[in-house]
């Protein structure tokens, strides 16, 4: 198992000093460079007093021939440039944007409301849900990193709806977020002052950006998807990521069924924990951790599934390491516990 | 109009210090006497140190025949035997515990787990929703205040339900509230540390005892009432309730004719305010005021309510004094502008 | 008693929305304009949801002539060129930026690295410490708020340093701020993930603007005046100001001669609270109020004067409507209780 | 290098969990039992949900025979009492308390109101600051952790006191901490509500039973010992202190001589940091890390020390494993990277 030689791309954002974090303790990586527009010259340490003391380059001053893999925390569409570049100077590409996550290309720039600079890459590009793309991952070359929403969403839904189940109606996604997800560019709305005491939702029902993705997926799990309602919130923590997932109409199944279900899919799965009936997920059981926790509560016709995760780890840079170590066949583990 | 006399029952609570707080600066009201099983003796400014200078004294030893009007801000099963005394003393109560809310004695002890110490009252205790509540409040002589996260959910449903509108499956109320709801007494699930950059669910479901005073007073307004699934967090603020409220099923109508029905309700209620289209209420509409403040969204099937307002305030001691303006037949935003 | 009629430059700021709030409640204060450079065209209320209904008006529309008085929340420099115009237009200005707070132009460009735009006007500028400048302020015509940190620090040295006691050494000033006084404009040190769960110090020792300001006042009261040390911190809190201020080799006093002159100077005054032996104050003392709140410790030779206030009110905004309510005459907590 | 077998008395307040999770991935430990009076026959992840499967066990079935050192984790006296057993029984002791760490048993009688359980045991026990103690440490059978506030003012202190340098006056330690170091006993003070948005001294001057150990401390390394005051806080975060330390009448020395002392001290130290001029230690240099993260600013005749730490790692649980790698004669920093 040789080292692996690891370029970053945007490593001053919250998601790229993540990363940078992670792999900086990565038994197995080495990390060349870590780009950064703002504070090239400086090191990582200056802007993050507690983090490593890494240089900090420009990114005209990267060369991702000299690495194996480069990961983008870049900002969508600069980051598709940028893997057409890594890709062409031979990297691996880890990109933890939005920009390889949709398939259909028309769906990203209604969305995105710019031009793909790359769609000629979106059909390599394998989506990055670990759990339930390793087999893809083996040895891809491209990987598009799950939104942090998504994964919370996804990893909630993945047995109920790769088992067929049917569901009546729309199901209903309340997800509440720490401030970090709206990323380090400095914004009225992220401001100290207008977040504490505060609880904001935003671009509730169909409006979040992550709602296509989550629908794409599940379009791929199931033949008559269900609608997704997701309803975004900005909660006044730094990070965590905690969503309640409402599913009716479930009536035809025991409770037993169900949780045998998440049994199966998640017993031998390290990063995924089921808690036992009784206990509820919190973002105390998450944050800082590569782990998304989840609990089952049946009231009435409606199945809870109340699932949580640190928006910065494993839904974002966590997973993205985690998504390294399954292309390289390496335990997923590694650098991540 | 003259003054009236009041006397605070359980002084030094989170509610009861709000109440008090909001009836010290209540042009028509004179505080006659506080009180405080722990702090007797000291002034409420001891306790609270931006609070009024008013004495506490030991319950035993405050007279409730010296005043008009009694706010019990105490324990349930205290709170109602504290009701009876100041009843046959000749003073009208206004109670903000849970002991009158539940018109069926069964009901109370299941969720409550002791004896009712005054069933008797039940009858004649008027439900204080107050703009739901107006004729039964004059003249009252017992007013049972309503619970927090009721009243940000039967505001929200009020103008919908009682309309008479069908809804299919379960109402879905995913609801979040800032820490004084737990209340004063040190546990420690609500010390600092626990609470600060966490966010958790709890008794989520059909488990909360807000869950059958909400649907008491649905089925006082629907033939065919539709079942709540309730689920509380606990959120990392000091103060303010929101919740999404989803309703599904809801085709037959129009956008447009459902707003209808909220102007209708609303627009003549300076305690509630509905958002134009397309903002979102957050708690900062809301706090340190006595205003529930809601938002409409459409998705898909689904009606999203947005409702949020202060659980000191509009949720307890602001909505209590509201009923007491409403019980004298004052203009009801006496002392809460 | 006529009402005055106010106008507001830059109410968009915490500092002008805290003003708006506290002269729209100003039994005697009719608010003609609010200006905004950013929002021109909305309310007040979109900016901050549960603030007053105010029109906000480009600075250009505002007309300083259609007023008695304009008070100013712009930015050192632009505060000075609008107090020009308002003067010429006959309304009397009350400016909270600092341009009028430094009597020397030169140790004000020094600090504030501009030309100042209107040298001439500062020596005609009452500087608003409103305790210690009724008589000056009683029908002035143009008034420099102090700054709130330097209201924090003066009004705890004033009973000592105006009774003329020498002091050995520098006097330490250790002060802690809420993110309010950093102000609205976006910027990465006071985002929400960096200053939750942070506690920073910032130009300590004698770097800080409202040095130079605090040692002005000292050296207009005593003939020898000490030296400060100031060290401001940013606290991870929206509001209020507290300081420890230590004061060595004041042996030749005892302890009730000290408590003596602070009592002598604050007895009568309604906004300035002196606490009672053994209890400390507390942000919690200050915060949504006008008060100075402080508590006098003695230990071994050093006393601490440990002084809070809330930095948009008595720091800011509601010293400005003090300072108002006494140029005019009138009781000087209209509109501030 | 053989592995130790270790215990832990108290594994359930914020400082034996602390504990628990770093000796959990010590490489060279391996822990045989974790004890809790509250939480016996539970695992530690049921009460901190992200912390480690470790068993509860009640302290009297725990046995200090069968390992080779226990932590004690306990409140004072008691604490004292466990180490009597533990040493009896053979085990070397790593005691967190306070009962080890005076010298002189009047004293901590007078501070701590108990009675010594085992004064016998004073004069062995060796107090570990690390830094300063090694040749103590190596091989001692009873260590006393230092205090949280002890560390942080001992080690900004210890270049300069113990290079003899004169004080003139009082040494002023003005403190911030967060409110894990408070505990997990549930108090009013340490409530969510009352801490939120709040900041207050407590036991300021001469008050805290800090304070004789840190004169304790001082009076080994120098002739004439200055006096300190001490102003300790809470600070609205769950962990962290950050101190400001004036020290007077240094004029004697140029800066650059001041800077030689520190770096002199700490610049082979990888726990200790001296931040370049022109940077100051925040709470964000230091939170989850075993370091001391200080800077030096020289202003007027005053010289600043800022000194910061995690009172969980640094100020506890961290010292106390760097100690018992220093005991061991192993690399300070096993596990604590």
């Amino acid at each position: 198992m040789d080292n692996v030689k690891a370029g970053i791309y945007g490593a001053t954002g919250y998601t790229g000093y993540e990363l940078a974090t992670i792999l900086w303790r990565h038994p197995q990586v080495e990390i060349v460079f870590a780009t950064s527009l703002s504070y090239a010259g400086q090191s990582l340490r200056d802007i993050f007093p507690a983090g490593p003391d890494l240089p900090l380059v420009d990114p005209q001053e990267a060369d991702a021939g000299s690495v194996d893999v480069v990961f983008l925390c870049l900002p969508h569409a600069a980051s598709a440039a940028t893997a057409v570049t890594a890709l062409e100077a031979g990297a691996k590409v880890i990109d933890l944007s939005a920009d390889f996550r949709l398939e259909d290309v028309g769906i990203y720039e209604q969305w995105y409301k710019v031009t793909h600079p790359a769609p000629q890459l979106l059909e390599e590009a394998v989506y990055g849900l670990t759990e339930f793309a390793r087999e893809d991952l083996r040895g891809a070359r491209l990987v598009a990193n799950p939104g942090c929403y998504t994964t919370t969403a996804l990893l909630a839904l993945a047995p109920l709806v790769r088992a067929g189940s049917e569901v009546a109606g729309d199901i209903i996604v309340d997800a509440k977020s720490g401030v970090s997800g709206a990323g380090r560019k400095p914004t009225t709305n992220t401001l100290f002052v207008e977040v504490a005491n505060n609880f904001s939702p935003y671009a509730i029902g169909r409006d979040h950006r992550h709602l296509p993705e989550m629908e794409q997926v599940i379009g791929w799990w199931h033949e008559r998807p269900p609608r997704l309602i997701f309803s975004p919130h900005l909660l006044p923590v730094p990070r965590g990521i905690l969503a309640n997932i409402y599913v009716s109409g479930l009536e035809i199944w025991p409770e037993s069924e169900v949780r045998a279900l998440y049994d199966a899919a998640y017993s031998g799965e390290q990063f995924v924990d089921l808690l036992p009936a009784g206990e509820l997920a919190t973002l105390a059981h998450v944050t800082h951790t590569n782990k998304c926790v989840m609990s089952l509560t049946f009231a009435g016709q409606t199945l809870i599934i109340t699932s949580a995760l640190d928006n910065l780890v494993k839904g974002a840079a966590g997973q993205a390491v985690q998504n390294l170590n399954a292309m390289l066949g390496w335990p997923e583990e590694l650098g991540l516990l």
